[in-house]
């Protein structure tokens, strides 16, 4: 019995010993190095080659190493039959909620446009609105983004969020399925997505998206790259419709040398680190589910295949 | 009877149209246009000229435009034998938290080093610790830095507070006095100023204070520029022992175009605009404390001129 860590390119030593303070007598292999394939019953991955998974023949679960799981979904080989988890984390939230509050009062008290002033040696103040009548739009209101849009209602921003399905969070109004999309996005002045990556919510970041929005808004993507059509981001831009964007993931990662959103004046860039994993505090939980896994009981934070997420 | 508003160089239209709105019978004049100066019984003032308060025979009272009041304090010829107040006004603290939230954010997820790195469009994590490991220490613990601290506790900082006198504000320690500020700042990775400017606290941003703090730590002035000794904060960014600085404030305003920090690459400069007094929510304030004055009732936030606050 044993656990494989599957995360290339990366050295998992801070995991093993994370893992290992949960569980001082796990046996845990990282691939490519698996010297008994038939032991592993547990999975842990990310950014896996497709057919990784293939080489364990007596697989129990696999779990992934943060809170998405698309690339997951989008193996092909993967066997289906294999039950599916993914790390939910108050440290995955509370990440997340800091790198979109600093986000959000940057954008909203200028401090990029006073940047810009200082390098002219202009001494001025800008207009903003008051802190309430600047609408913030959560898109997907999963457990991190209710709670980012929990921690910015606390602040004094107003927000509103979208779902795919009916829910109530008690601080802030969700809105729900494709119905309520428009009246959800004419109120945005920054919008945020932290959306899952399925095949409905890929490409929903375009040009029709933007024009639904306030004259001047503001993106933020934390979420994953393929959400966003990146020309139609340009040409909202271009066009003054939208006033900026903060991205912190990209279709293709490390984005290329050649990239323009590098150099664009309007789109602020960081290398996919809003809500990084914490191996200190996400191997309770993976330790947690492979005991679970050894007895049978139901698993922790299990994936609804059909959902994405 | 009257008021008069004595604010230079700056239109008050949005002064006296608030005014209005709580007093629509309130004679107003506008410094240095006084028709009836035996009238005035309430003076207004914001960088108000030395002297200009003697003109009023009957004056009652004066009150600041804003939270500080040291620039009344310094005009020796003040009648000090008429009372003075301040503003008091949730809209300036809520302003004050979002611009200390927005620097804290800014530093403790690197956003002005990501900008950096997108410039030389380079993918990199930084490292960063947990929100809890990073201690944001507030000088100055009265009605607004309370609020701002505890705003920042909220959020998941540590947060110390330093003040004059002990006090107790239930989400954070302060420390209190002369003796308890070495401990104080040892723990301060961020430091924020939002005391009060006093003879006492004049120059207390120096190289003394700086070097008692932990190794590379940031400064966010957010006061007034007179608390900073600028020499001793060039010494410290350029030794390593401070990392940065984030100055709202200048011992001159606006910044003289020679001034070093507009070019400093650890120095981000926004032109005094944390906490911009609104007429609109302040105005019911002054106007209640109008109404105190003809009537004799004890004033609201009446400034104990030992204290310089």
């Amino acid at each position: 019995m044993s656990i494989a860590i599957i995360y290339p390119h990366r050295n998992v030593s801070d995991w093993i010993q994370a893992l290992h303070t949960h569980g001082p007598d796990l046996k845990i292999e990282v691939w490519p190095d698996i010297s008994a394939p038939e032991e592993v019953e547990l999975a842990l991955c990310w950014n896996h080659p497709d057919g990784s998974l293939q080489q364990f023949p007596n697989l129990k679960c696999i779990s992934s190493l943060g809170a998405g799981i698309n690339q997951l979904l989008d193996d092909d080989s993967r066997p289906t039959e294999i039950p599916l988890v993914r790390l939910v984390d108050d440290n995955l939230k509370q990440s997340m909620a800091e790198y979109v509050m600093a986000g959000v009062l940057e954008q909203f008290r200028r401090f990029k446009d006073y940047r810009q002033q200082q390098s002219e040696k202009r001494w001025a103040e800008l207009e903003i609105p008051h802190i309430s009548e600047l609408c913030v739009g959560i898109m997907g209101c999963g457990e991190i983004g209710r709670f980012v849009g929990n921690k910015l209602a606390d602040f004094g921003f107003t927000v509103r969020g979208w779902s795919r399905t009916q829910q109530d969070c008690g601080q802030f109004h969700i809105y729900a399925g494709d119905d309520e999309l428009e009246s959800f996005l004419s109120h945005a002045n920054i919008l945020v997505c932290l959306l899952p990556l399925t095949p409905k919510t890929e490409n929903i970041l375009n040009l029709q998206v933007f024009n639904q929005l306030p004259k001047n808004a503001f993106l933020i993507n934390a979420a994953r790259g393929s959400h966003l059509v990146e020309a139609d981001l340009l040409s909202a831009l271009e066009s003054g419709q939208l006033s900026g964007a903060l991205l912190d993931v990209c279709r293709q990662e490390p984005l290329s040398e050649q990239h323009p959103f590098w150099t664009h004046s309007k789109i602020s860039i960081t290398p996919h680190i809003a809500s990084p994993t914490n191996p200190e505090s996400a191997a309770e939980q993976i330790v947690d589910n492979y005991h679970r896994v050894l007895s049978g009981e139901s698993l922790l934070n299990l994936v609804d295949i059909e959902c994405g997420y």
